[in-house]
This record gives C-alpha cells, sequence and structure tokens, in this order.
C-alpha cells in the first residue's frame, strides 16, 4: 500500500495573460492566478503536497519532459491563449494523463486543446459576464473530493456558464451550479482516460477572487489528493499487444 | 413523434483493403466486407432503413459533405488502411456525429482514427490470431441493441481481442467476450458524443466469415436503430453562445 | 425487429386522494390526475398506445396480475397516499419491473415504496411550496426522452425539489431543474433495473396544471416509449441457475 | 484533510456455517473464513485498520449498534445462513450504509439480505462447482482498488459464477472473471448508496482456499481503503426537508 510518506508532486499550470494585461484582473490576482491557486492546494495539503507553478510564456510553456515526469497532478487555468499552446505540449500532456499522471482543468479550460482532445466533444457551453451570484451543490456527499464541503456553498459574484455543456455524460457528477439568472451548470464532474483521472470545474472567472474562497480552494485541493494514483502500474498502452495463449498464467 | 414512415439512412463503410489483397479474405467476401455488412442491415431492417456502401478508395474515401448530409447512421470497418483516411474526412465524421449522426464502429475499427479522437484514448488492446473460439455474453438483456439475442451465442473462430482496451468506461457494457485461451473483452460498448451514439462492436475479423452469421447482423442492425436518433435537435453546438438573462424564457 | 403495427400498452397509477379531498385540486384535476396524465399520453402518441388508468381505491389498487400481465409501461403518481399501498402489489410491481416492464415515476412518486424499493436509498429530498418558477434543463439533446423537447422549458409556477437528493448515481441524466431561489434538482432520470427501464421525472405538483403543459406531456410520452421493450426476453431471473459446463453450445 | 493517523476500523463479518458443517471446508480454514480475511486485511493495512470479526450465531449477528457505530467499513460473507439473517439487523446495516459506512460483499453475499436491498434487483446469478479455473482481469488499472495488481491473475480452481448477474449497471467496472467453460463474470464492481460506497468481488468459494491467495487478499485490502470515508458528512437523510427559500445563504 502506499505509504503515508507519499508526496504528491503538483504543477500548477496557469496561462498568466489576463494578469499581465487587464488592470482589474492585476488587481486580485497581482502575482497570477496560478500562484493563489497554488497556494490554496498548500494551504490545504500541507506536506502531502510539492507544489510548482508554469506558465504559458515559459519555455515549453513550462511543461518539459523533464517536469512533466515528476508531475503526479497538473492543473489548467487557461483561456484566451488556448490557441497559443503548443501542439506538441498538448500531446504530451496527454500522453502523460493516459499513463496515469492526474489533471484538474479550471475554469474556461473546458475549452483548452488537452481538455478537448481527451473529451472528444466541442467542450462548448453557454456564458454570460453579468456577476450572477452562483450556487454550488453538492451531489456527490460521500465522495472525496466533496471531504469538508456541505451541502451548497455561495460564490457572491461569477462568470455565469450554463448548459447545454457538450461533454461526454461525466462518469461521476460532483458538484451543479446554479445562477441567479436561473441557469445551471455541471460544474464538478470526473472522467477517467487511460489511468489518468481528470476532474473538471467550473468556478474561477478571472475578473472574480474566486481562488481565493476557502470551499473553492479545498474542493482544488481534494480533487488534487484525489486525481494522484500513487500505486497505478508503470506503464502506457501506446501499442496493441500481440499476446500469445496463456501469456497471463503464472510461469512455472 | 417520429412517425413510422421514416426511413433510416445508413452509409457502410468499408476500407476495403484486404478483401482486394489477400486471397483468404477475397473467397469469404468476394465484393468485399461492406456489402456483406449492408446485406445484413437490409435483411434486418427491411424497408425502414436504405442502406448504401463508401470506400477508401473513392474520391473523399465516398464520405463527401454530400454524402454525410443524407446519412443517419455510419458504419465503419477499417483496418491496415486508419493512417491512409485522411484527416479532413475524420474531421468531417466527428463533426457530423457531435451533430447526431450515429456512428457503429466494427472489430479492427477500435484503432480508427475517428473512433480515437471520438474516445480521447489510445484504445489499444491485446490480440491473438489462433482461431479461438468466442462466446459473446450479452449482459444487457432489455437494451434495445439486444433484442432478439439470447443470453450467449457463440462465434466458432475468432480473432482473439483481449483486455485490457485502454477505452473511457463504457456508458453502457452491453456485451462481454470470451476466448477459448481465457481472454476477456468488452465486445459491445456504447458512448455519447454531443448528439450523436456511438457503438462499438468488435466481432469481425476479415479471415472468419463472421459477417454472415444471423446474431452478428442482427445486432448490427439493432444498433443502427438505435443509434438513429431523428427527432435531434438541428445545431452544432460549435461555439460558446453568450447568452443574455432570461434568453430562455417565453416571448411575450 | 418490432413490427410499426406493436402498440404500448400503458397503465397510468394515480392515487387520487388530493383530487377527492382539496377543493383546489379538484378545480385543476376535477376527472383526476391520472385522467389528464393519460390523455397527455394519448395526445403523444396515438395509436401507438393503448392507455387505462388505475387507482389507490380499487380493489389491489387496480394492479392486478391480470392487468400488469398486459402492462408494458406503467406511470405512477403518488404523495399522501404511500404508505396505503400494499406490500404484495409493491412485490408485483417490482417482479413485473425486473421482468421487463417499464416504470414511469412522477413527481412525489419518489418517495414511493416501489421508487424505494427499486432504488436501494432513501429517495429523501428539499422541498418548499413557495410557487417558485421552475426552468427544466435538458442535457441529454439527443436521447430518445427529449425527442421535440428544446434546451430548456419553464413551469411558471411549481413545487420546488432540491437536493440533495438521495438517489444512486442515475445511469443517464436527462433533466436537470433551476427554481427561482436558487435550487437545483436532477428531475429526469434513468436507470435500469433486471429488464426493465425506469424514468423518473418531478414536475408535476397537485396545486399547479403542470400535467396540462405540452412539454412535460411530450416527456412523459417520449418515456413511455422509451421504456417500453417490446423485445425483451421472457423470462425472469427469479433464482440462481445451475449451469452444466457448455450448456450455452449450440446443440448438434 | 484527514491526517494520516486515522484508523480504519473495519468489522468482518462471516456466517461461519460450512465452516462448522463441512469436514472440507474446516480443513480450510479451521478458525473460519472471516478470521482469514480479517487476517488479510491487517497484513496489507497494517496499523492504518482496526480489525474485528462478527458471526451469525452472536447476539444480533455481532453486529449491534454500538459495533456499527464504531465500524467505518464492514465486509460480508454469507451464503446458506442468509435467511437466517434478522431482518432488524440487515436495517440497521442498510442504514448505516446510507450514513456512509463502506460495505464490501463478498462471493456468495451477492444474495444476501443487505446486498439485494441496496440493489434493487434479484441479484441472481448461473453457477457450477467443477474446480474451473478462474482469471481475474483488471479493467481499471488507475483505481485504488486496483493498486499492486497486475493485468491479470490466475485463481486455480474456483466455483463459476457467470451472466447474466441481475444487477443495476454498476458505477465502476473494476474486475472481469473468465472460467475454463467459457463463462464470463462482472466479478469486481462499485456502487453508491446514500453516502456509503459499496464493492462487490466474486472470488471466494469455501471449498477452495481463495482467501490465502495474496492479489484477493490484497484487493480486499484496496477495497476497504477505497470505502473508508472518514470525512463524510456526519447525517443521514432519513426525512424529506422542508426548506424555506435562501436557507442555503450564509448567515449575516
Amino acid at each position: 500500500m502506499s505509504s503515508s510518506s507519499d508526496i504528491i508532486r503538483v504543477t500548477v499550470w496557469g496561462e498568466n495573460l489576463h494578469e499581465q494585461r487587464h488592470e482589474a484582473v492585476q488587481k486580485i490576482y497581482p502575482t497570477g492566478m496560478h500562484t493563489v491557486i497554488a497556494e490554496g492546494i498548500r494551504e490545504n495539503l500541507g506536506a502531502r503536497a510539492e507544489v510548482r507553478t508554469a506558465t504559458l510564456d515559459q519555455p515549453e510553456h513550462g511543461l518539459t519532459e523533464e517536469v512533466l515526469a515528476e508531475t503526479d497532478v497538473l492543473t489548467w487555468w487557461g483561456h484566451m491563449g488556448h490557441s497559443q499552446v503548443d501542439d506538441a505540449v498538448v500531446k504530451r500532456v496527454y500522453d502523460r494523463v493516459l499513463a496515469g499522471m492526474g489533471l484538474i482543468v479550471l475554469h474556461s479550460g473546458h475549452w483548452s486543446k488537452i481538455f478537448v482532445r481527451l473529451m472528444g466533444t466541442s467542450c462548448t457551453l453557454r456564458w454570460r459576464e453579468s456577476g450572477d451570484r452562483e450556487v454550488v451543490w453538492n451531489v456527490s456527499p460521500g465522495h472525496p473530493i466533496t471531504e469538508g464541503i456541505g451541502e451548497a456553498f455561495v460564490i457572491p459574484e461569477q462568470e455565469t456558464y450554463s448548459e447545454y455543456f457538450d461533454i461526454p455524460p461525466p462518469q461521476e457528477l460532483i458538484f451543479l451550479s446554479t445562477y441567479s439568472g436561473g441557469e445551471v451548470f455541471r460544474s464538478g464532474i470526473t472522467y477517467t482516460r487511460g489511468l489518468g483521472r481528470i476532474f473538471y470545474f467550473s468556478p474561477g472567472h478571472e475578473t472574480h477572487p474566486v481562488y481565493y474562497q476557502p470551499e473553492v480552494r479545498r474542493v482544488i485541493a481534494n480533487a488534487v489528493a484525489w486525481a494522484n494514483r500513487p500505486g497505478r502500474p508503470h506503464y502506457t498502452s501506446t501499442t496493441c499487444i500481440q499476446s500469445p495463449t496463456g501469456w497471463f498464467l503464472p510461469k512455472e
């Protein structure tokens, strides 16, 4: 069994463009959203996690082979820079997820190349920037991702994300969000792809201080711990395997 | 409601390479596997379906915009020619599935570009050509795809396909296959992508007369009927939609 | 394949107590909710369905062995009389669902003996009678149950049903409802139990004319057609079956 | 977050009848199957678990309110004594599962009162005592329950369990088993009921030393750790809750 000394190696990826370009965003996230997201994970997981960050402007977007090889769980926030993410890096992250790396996709990351590729759908949705109140409802109260989260929590102001959200039916539906305008969104959902676990979580618009909110930080940290699979097999199914009769039998 | 006069427009796509190049295959399928698959659908659906075929060697592989616009359900058999399928045609089929076209992927089609793209995983598996007996077990006896199919049926000789099959957890598990050598395979599985319904069915190696077997033909025909969604909305979610407060309210 | 002459035999079960006792309900449903629900099914399915009704006050609640044997799909509306339903009748309906009868459970039927027994959970929820506006969101636009239903429709006044709804994770999530107060509810969900298909649909409080609304009637009729499995095997798994080696092989 | 000092309190329930009555079983399990199952959990979880046992012949079958209140995860092996289990105890276990206790149901426990009640189906299957070889295939290689388990493992001799297994479609399909005779069985499956996590695992016939096999012990121990939800909310949804508008809003 995994020992209690296991450390989760987390890489928090942030596009870090809005924070550089929009004064309103800069005021809320002066050192970038990625640093605040990383801080929330450290705050909740403490010594159980080693957290680093990476951003779009770094060489290979900070997601080199070396970095990914040392990453158990990757979190992803992107928006205006989706198309600037290099296809080779997307393929690298994709391969690593299939090989067992956890992936936490946040907010506008729903339309990132990596999420769309893993889902096999358009991942489009309805949206509105009107400062609606969002209520996040916990519909999986026994799930590790909702540990410490009550029946519902409120985000005072958020971008509205609404159905129809063009995703494959989630494997697990964890959170549902409603908005003042009457909309609904499947805001916390899980998938498996290969050996990797994926959690999408929609709260987090850049013009609201969502990543400072304790419940949001707790959910992301819970998801990191859930997506970490230290005991996963160390192989990838990169090709089909010709298998002689009885290959699986014990050797005598 | 859909009237009983609704006709399902089916296109049976076949790579049609083995049939041209390997004498053993030619003997079993002298006019190509696609014609036998088409025949099986006609036999079971009768006047409910209009079935045409398309092959790799045709312009645009026979899957032009016009053909796809007139196709309610597409069946896909490919193997040695996967890499020859043009990416633009794959994208066209992909878009059409998301817009509601049904897709039935057969046997070695598990590794086709279109299936891999829709799944978001490697779709690799274990395999062996040893003429094992395959037993196909019905684990969804109330499902439309198993209508007329008993608890299990036997394919006397087949290529062995075995776990681990690197696919997303199926939405519905319809059939499980066992092989003489002790292997198991999730051989009949469903998915939804966008508005489209997908069924993967593994029986059908080219060196065995599998597509002449009544149970196999019945399953494929059942799947065609199940994947046909005549009442689907006529839109595709090709982009995110900015939606003003109350857009969904009745106009007064 | 099932021929187009197949008729769906539907029994609409109504508790018919509120309609007898509360003047406000009587005004809306003078002949009982069951007759209006039945009318909505006939309106949508026409000659495809034969619809009868049954009520709590009838001998064996109108659900004799004979009636159930001739019922392909049963719809269920109950509320204040849940505890008056005889356990033997509940067991009879349960057995028949496992043997392939479709079951459509409406509104307060969530807490009926039959639904609780089939689910294996408490089926409790939060509620409020405050005349909130309900918006029903279609999150399975390619599903037969949503045929003819757009992205969302509005029920002007409804009882509020809210999460946490203590149900097993639905096999298919079809509708989500939001309420003016900010609540959310998984309002259209499917399950399989044995050979039977089950659809729960929450709209329908007795003090609002919900079963006259065209979208609600269409959904119920769609669900009846979806739950009807004319080609299901004619057996029930009432016991474990000792099975000799090779029992499934073709007889020679 | 749950600290590493959290101890999982496990109760291993065994019917302990075959072991008393059948010499062949007594030879394999002289102190009862429950003690060997308990030993396997201790072996794998070490200081992470406190394991006790309970048996049918004890007052209240050893499952008093006190014992259940101190049980995080219960494992269940029963067979010939299913009908002797008191309904009040079954209801007590049921309530406790909905409130968050994990439940691991083993082998012939598929037909126990508690499992049938939680599933809502007949839970019947096909079977044969012919000493077939069972191969257990891992179809969820990234799942916590398969940690340390390879692609497949062999149980040299086992009772054959075969489809059709009349269960609700599993939430997660973890293992599939094949038998020498060509049968297949969904042998490792998960469900959620209320706040509780349930794992059914079919290996374990009393006339074979299955619970001494390291892979089987590892799977059961993994499942115990997975089903343990220390951070679950401390409530049960025992009734519907009338909820005033805005009940979920932060108090000011």
